[in-house]
């Protein structure tokens, strides 16, 4: 299908074609980052580009500690912290240090469809469960598969494809039951909550963090999104204060850094993100694009909800085959992805992470294709 | 072992201790790079951080092929170029995409310890074969070892922990032999060629290429030694033009990149090297390093074989018991590391990409301990 999108940028002109089928904000850095890296460039320090500790720079993870005291009140030091090639890189190094083989690490679909190869990378076996309508994990359908060979639960709040932010007190009773079963089993289970959108968020929402929910829990992010640097590959891997056998466990994520050959998140990016512990790029812009166009989409009888994060809409497909749909979206030169690729058929993906012009561009395809399947 | 040596340099005050117990060459990048990084900073192109294909850049994988094609004579394209997180990602990407669960990939002792954790990721077994007394791997040894399981051959030159480059006629024979053996059991067995240090070789050496002697290769490697950006996590795979099913192993290549979590090579980085493929760090720097070091050692009567290549000499310990020699080296405060960590006790490796000034202050501790073992 991308293959296809390309022909048809090719055919119609780039400039005609809607391509809202990729998380890749077409935003940069913010003004802080460049002033950062220009400083750097200026006066760089000297062994800058060498080895550190495969934990990465002590003054990064104290400085990525200290934001993560400020903003949850829990205190964090640099033990708790370990630099990370993205948030990708981040979740298969926790996977590898807490997976034995044919352990069950369980995911909620809709998910971001690279979650089952990093699991299988690792020996484990990913275990798909529903969400409910309002596209939030189901917590009985949970309690019910929870099993002796349940390792960990990975949790994506604000979700890619959704966009929905988990509240606190679905966070609550998520801790709990977990807390609950791995009493019940005599086995510690991992909460690994994938918190790569967490800065962005709508609305004067509070994030809702699982860190007073959940002990044997730990967080992967990056600075992808939030400092938009997806490319550069500069994440972390956050664990819990009161994580039961803390020192071995952040002992094994480093020794997994370094035998999955990551070795250590990228120097330079991580100098960078020392100093932007608390900068984000422009949210309110993002969260216009998603005003924009849920208004419009709502407007053209689509069924869609309103998510408080990421960026990131999805919609229900207006013909039950969302392939055939996303199809259709194509033929009208608006490029989206199918929600059967996020284990969610009948929905489909939009990234409102583009210019304005596109969004605006995309407007009267959708608008067609909703006149053709009688919608509104 | 290392934290001992820490400990040693809280006791003694860190430039009382020589480290040579780390290939973190302590050179600064040369001064290309720094005027290409100023260039790019002043004038970032748009979208300079976001995600490319996860190849890399068609511009950068273009100009490392014409860079492998002026060096070698084969025509190599952008197509036969996988961009990677330094060789060590490179390396985990190749296993990935090649191996089956408990296909055999063979290495020849001394060799680079991850290898074995390298193999392991991606479900192979590890088998070790012996070198001769050149530190050069036995191709009868090779030849008896070489079953239906075998997958891949990996090779290192110039090698880590010897600094040892295989000659010509040593790559010319294992092109024959394995091309032999795949004919033999009617598999594809693969050549893999760490070459992190090409070109890091002395003494006006031409380096011996594996690409005309044998098609089903792949060489990885990075530019944390020859460009010292170690930390940075940059480097490539280069497919030979000529590999059997070349389209579906690269295609396999930048599936397992994305799969295994890297994702990309660092973007920014990736924009760096493709204007800095003919340039080196200051090579005669090393050769006289070497020159300075080897000289000494061998006047003081170690037995250690002068190597052509990387910033690694690797003597004969004067004891059976590497592991206790290195220690008593370490009570002297010189630090390197026991052969037995490469898989070849009885020897021990010393890193001498340090300043000059800790390579002459480790003099006078190789010398105590040489008096103390009766050597000379």
């Amino acid at each position: 299908m991308f293959e296809e999108g390309a022909e048809l940028k090719e055919r119609h002109g780039p400039e005609n074609v809607s391509d809202l089928s990729l998380g890749n904000p077409v935003t940069e850095p913010p003004a802080e980052f460049h002033r950062e890296l220009k400083r750097l460039v200026e006066n760089p320090p000297a062994g800058m580009h060498r080895y550190m500790a495969n934990a990465g720079y002590a003054e990064t993870r104290a400085a990525v500690a200290a934001q993560l005291s400020r903003e949850t009140g829990i205190r964090f030091t640099l033990d708790d912290i370990v630099m990370a090639c993205g948030a990708a890189g981040a979740l298969n190094v926790v996977l590898k240090a807490i997976l034995n083989q044919g352990d069950e690490v369980i995911i909620f679909a809709p998910y971001f469809p690279e979650y089952v190869n990093y699991i299988e990378n690792h020996g484990g076996v990913a275990r798909v469960l529903a969400s409910d309508e309002q596209f939030v994990p189901r917590l009985d359908i949970l309690e019910g598969a929870l099993g002796v060979k349940a390792r960990a639960v990975v949790i994506n709040s604000p979700n890619n494809p959704t966009g929905v932010v988990y509240g606190e007190d679905f966070i609550r009773k998520l801790g709990g039951l977990l807390r609950r079963k791995a009493a019940q089993f005599g086995r510690q289970i991992f909460l690994i909550s994938d918190e790569a959108y967490r800065r962005i968020i709508y609305d004067g929402l509070k994030y809702p963090y699982i860190w007073s929910h959940y002990e044997q829990s730990v967080v992967v992010t990056s600075h992808s999104k939030d400092l938009a640097l997806p490319g550069e590959r500069i994440g972390y891997i956050a664990v819990h204060p009161d994580c039961h056998q803390r020192e071995e466990l952040v002992a094994g994520l480093i020794h997994c850094n370094r035998v999955l050959g990551y070795v250590n998140a990228p120097a330079l990016m991580q100098h960078l993100v020392r100093w932007l512990q608390s900068v984000t790029v422009a949210i309110a812009d993002y969260q216009k694009k998603r005003d924009f166009l849920y208004r419009h989409l709502a407007e053209m009888g689509y069924s869609v909800i309103k998510p408080g994060g990421a960026f990131y809409l999805f919609p229900r497909s207006p013909i039950e085959d969302d392939v055939a749909f996303v199809r259709e979206l194509q033929r009208r030169l608006v490029l989206t992805v199918p929600g059967r690729g996020f284990g969610t058929p009948g929905y489909f993906r939009i990234a409102y992470c583009v210019d304005d012009r596109t969004l605006e561009g995309s407007l009267d395809g959708f608008r067609r294709a909703a006149r053709e399947f009688n919608l509104g």
